[in-house]
């Protein structure tokens, strides 16, 4: 816990001054005063988040975490569990979702075991973070230890690191895990006091009885571990996932050393309210990329205070969404740097 | 109004056969189906237009049309007529919030003088397609001749087959014209039978009462003009622009060759309507990028049937929320050709 601490300690607020100066430099842009709306609001967020008043990113970094769930057992998905091995294999040959709107926006993946139930193939651009393999079922009791809670969260945090040598200018997360809605829509229950029920959704694609076996297993697995709503590491550790909380070491990581954090769907939603209930400072560095047909997503975002930059019924996970939402933070920075003010330009300002 | 008609009676419909088969490669992709929601029914949608069940786009062309409006002198913008040709410069130096996004998502920019009322000087990269030194005063009488309107179209279409030779795999639509939301309201009112007050927005940022004056100039124009709702060209003459008229020339060119149409926002929008009321089945090759500010423009897409991609607050035009939409479209597209599928990355499917 001593690592998580010393990351949180060193959160800082976001530099008003260099927003200050950015939102200056915006409305001096060839284009009426806030005529590109959110693409304004963020490059003059991200400016906060770097220090820096025309921020450039070059180095775009995707984690993608996976860990398996004990849960899965109880049916609450539609896939089986040896398709989160399977879908590791995938990432590392570029053939899925993630590789592919990562190569559109430039970014890099890096594709991490923080708990998958196989012992899997060493590879160049895995990285092995194995707190366990899966984590126990949650209907039945706590989902993995304290000590493996607080684990899996530094070695979200050892990622992060272990990459600024190679550039992060911008980080996304991303997840992959069959049965991890289940655990992301307890914690979302748990931190945010939202029954259960309202924060269970179809995953990936389950029918209307299989809905309703799936919530019910969620309202067990909290009256069975009682997770306190206030130790976001009991949350992690009775109903969470190794993949969650990676990605919530990820999200600490990335705010600690002033990178933006793009997160995806409703589990990295998830992540990031551990994050935040841990360290509530992380906020100011989370960007949402977009709003997930799954149910519980908008309450995690709404709890988070964010507003989402894309709304394409996305709910594929893996950073995908997030991959798209960098772009639209690139395409941002761009805006603020490139384009030529009024003076510069000679175009005549508002009569 | 010859080449018009030629040019409309070359729109087929979709190709259904190519659109089934993009269909079933998107459910066959290691993902739950459905799960990367509109960017797969987008490429299936691309996959129709292009008749082509896996399309790739290389060449991408954002069109970008200048006018000025008489009606200007009615006080209607927050900016003076000056600042057209300011802003055409600003295009051919690149310095423009288009030259921007479209760097981004590797669009080259055909700008193009339709109506701006002032001489440009020559520059290589300005298709010089002038109707006349910008519209008359429409809250006085009709904003061109009817021949004026039938050449703006003739215009845009001009535009597009002239570049067909470089390439064009998908086009953006643009407007520059200061005054122009409000010829776009007052087509939108004739057009979809909606109160002018209830389309008319703050343009480049008017105030309240400012608005009000602006709306009682729109029902003035329309109360003196009394465009036919059946007659786009008599609406596009009496209420209209050359920028829109060029626009919906380009987009009706774009469908005749079956090259997707990406719309930017309000006033390419009213350019859609006049398109769409010439030829109804020109909306299957459009696609809205976004969901602006202005008022009006909800209707516009609702009559169109059209469900916007973006929604970040844009209202700046030049065809900025189309180039942002591409780079969607063509993320759509490298999903549907670069993602492998369940068979070849050898991932179980759905239990």
């Amino acid at each position: 816990m001593k690592k998580i601490n010393q990351v949180i300690a060193g959160i800082k607020p976001l530099n008003e001054k260099t927003m200050a100066e950015a939102k200056m430099r915006q409305d001096s842009l060839t284009k009426p005063q806030g005529s590109l709306g959110q693409l304004e609001s963020l490059s003059i967020h991200v400016a906060g988040i770097k220090g820096d008043p025309r921020p450039r990113i070059v180095h775009k970094v995707i984690f993608t975490l996976a860990g398996d769930h004990g849960v899965a057992k109880e049916g609450v998905s539609a896939y089986p569990s040896e398709v989160t091995p399977q879908m590791v294999y995938n990432f590392l040959q570029g053939g899925a979702g993630i590789n592919v709107l990562s190569r559109h926006v430039g970014a890099r993946v890096v594709v991490a075991d923080i708990g998958v139930a196989a012992d899997l193939e060493r590879h160049p651009n895995l990285k092995n973070k194995k707190v366990a393999l899966g984590t126990k079922n949650m209907a039945q009791g706590p989902a993995m230890s304290r000590e493996e809670a607080v684990r899996s969260i530094e070695a979200g945090i050892e990622l992060v690191e272990e990459e600024l040598a190679r550039g992060i200018d911008i980080l996304g997360t991303g997840d992959m895990g069959i049965g991890n809605t289940t655990p992301s829509s307890a914690i979302t229950a748990a931190i945010t006091g939202v029954d259960a029920a309202l924060v269970t959704g179809r995953g990936t694609g389950l029918g209307d009885e299989e809905l309703k076996r799936k919530a019910a297993v969620i309202e067990k697995a909290i009256a069975i571990n009682r997770p306190d709503s206030k130790d976001a590491i009991d949350i992690l550790s009775k109903v969470g996932g190794f993949e969650i909380g990676g990605i919530a070491g990820v999200i600490l990581a990335g705010a600690s050393n002033r990178i933006p954090v793009v997160i995806d769907g409703f589990i990295s939603g998830a992540a990031a309210l551990i994050a935040s209930s841990l360290a509530p400072q992380v906020k100011s560095y989370l960007i949402a990329s977009h709003q997930s047909v799954e149910r519980g997503h908008r309450i995690v975002l709404e709890h988070l205070g964010l507003k989402p930059l894309l709304n394409l019924d996305l709910r594929l996970g893996e950073g995908t969404g997030a991959a798209l939402g960098i772009g639209l933070v690139e395409a941002s920075l761009k805006i603020l740097d490139e384009m030529a003010t009024f003076g510069e330009a000679g175009v005549s300002e508002k009569t």
